[in-house]
């Protein structure tokens, strides 16, 4: 796009990359940013491809405003503040409509999740929503994978399988009798365009939790990421997870188990606490940790063929 | 990709992410840095895509090599010390030959410009290389676009024009007759694949000039930022312009001089001194800064037809 990429991306993401701590914005050869003092940085980076990583008649803004909310997701599991972000966005066209549209959307989360749009490049291809987030936290004392100890037990916080149950909607997989209501239609599928990074509480858990993540690719799946990187076995107990009013109406109840331990796109945190300590509010627990590797589940859902996951 | 995204990453880019300020790497939520104190940080992230900023038949090696190179600019242009990147890679498929030389590539620049990779996404699609490179200067202390005062001098830093010539030649747009030798050939030929950013003279200008860019987009066009972002004329003297053996010997002077005007991909860096400051070595004075605005040159490049160049 030569020249067009800067007035492209001056003009429809202008505004958006005001902050505290940003010394220098879009423009330049490099964004500038102040880390407060004491702390460290966090960085992350995604990739959002439509028919993969999203249906292809997503709204733009809803494109937007889920490309930066998953992206501060990551954020969230290692449980830190919201600095910035970077933007590469790659289009087929300057299509004016959908980039209205999707800047909206970013726009939108990037104030929500105090996350400003410092910079980026624009070119023409294949479309391409690549967003790296910034973030820090205090020194030594960050989220991750590693810290899970036998004799823990896991939580994960919010509900579980909203997402997964709005795209079986949305794709038709669902029987029209088996269908919830248009409110809970509309719930379910806010979860999948709008999900809530859970970046206060990955900030209190930052203080507590012995590990983290943030549920992307599907409870289980994520579960084994902890297991893997931790060193343990993760037992969990589907009886246990929660699940909000449509999954739990829903007259199958192994699909919608399925939904909630494989379905990915939830967004919320998966984490370990030492025995005794008292979960935060809104968080359940669904199972524990032990001597070992892997994660158990008394359910085998979909095709897999094993209790032991280990992607 | 799912799992096998994981997969991919640890195996073809594991160990280039070690560095004395990485904290955490790959293969957690998010990576954590260690910012030295009293520094800000620099962000800038750059899109590659095939066809459009390299030919397809490129070398994946080369493709690995200049993609680093290419990001590590533009911190050489904040006169910013490198700190660590990001990659995201979409690929059409898990092609382990292109993947196995393309991560050679990325390893060797990696370690040339002291960029550990510290983080990443792999996705399945068209070919697209993203790049976030993350670096730091003393608070206060770095080279924009915005500060070039009308009695300013301007540089450039070695040659220009290579990178254009070595396109030209690859493409079969010169005639066999007006070739140069095979070693010149190839010494173009590098400066297209193998760029070296800037970043030791960027760090040395950085207490002495009054703005900079690198020069990727081609030089009327890179001076044209530093003139509308510093509210500035620059006048260039094609005659001043430092042009390597093989451009100065091609038979047609004004094809040559227009690769080293317009000609993009030299990643040299363009900037301003006030008048009595001695330029570093390997610098070239090619004009001036004057009250007004854009830039005047005294040749019109290919089919130009305007002595301004506002892009």
């Amino acid at each position: 796009m030569a020249g067009g990429e800067f007035a492209l991306i001056r003009r429809w993401f202008a505004g958006f990359g005001a902050g505290d701590d940003v010394l220098l914005g879009v423009g330049d050869d490099a964004a500038v940013l102040r880390i407060p003092e004491g702390q460290v940085l966090h960085a992350s980076t995604d990739t959002l491809i439509a028919g993969r990583h999203f249906p292809i008649d997503t709204l733009p803004e809803d494109v937007g405003y889920r490309a930066v909310a998953t992206a501060a997701s990551d954020l969230a599991a290692m449980g830190a503040e919201p600095l910035g972000m970077t933007l590469a966005l790659t289009l087929p066209g300057a299509d004016e409509l959908w980039l209205h549209g999707f800047s909206q959307g970013l726009a939108k989360a990037a104030k929500t999740f105090s996350l400003p749009l410092v910079g980026g490049d624009t070119t023409r291809g294949s479309l391409n929503i690549t967003i790296t987030v910034l973030g820090y936290t205090p020194a030594g004392r960050w989220l991750s994978r590693e810290g899970a100890s036998p004799g823990d037990q896991l939580y994960v916080s919010g509900t579980v399988g909203d997402a997964a149950m709005a795209l079986a909607i949305l794709s038709g997989d669902i029987a029209a009798s088996q269908l919830p209501g248009i409110d809970e239609v509309e719930q379910l599928t806010r979860r999948f365009t709008h999900p809530e990074p859970r970046i206060a509480l990955g900030a209190m858990l930052r203080e507590v939790a012995t590990s983290a993540i943030d549920l992307s690719d599907g409870l289980l799946g994520d579960a084994a990421h902890i297991a893997n990187a931790s060193g343990v076995e993760l037992v969990i107990d589907s009886a246990s997870l929660p699940l909000s009013e449509p999954l739990q109406a829903f007259g199958d109840r192994e699909r919608a188990l399925g939904w909630a331990l494989t379905g990915g796109d939830d967004y919320e945190l998966l984490f370990t606490l030492p025995e005794g300590v008292a979960p935060p509010p809104g968080c359940t627990r669904i199972g524990d940790v032990r001597t070992g590797h892997g994660v158990i589940c008394d359910r085998e859902p979909e095709q897999r063929g094993y209790d032991h996951f280990n992607y």
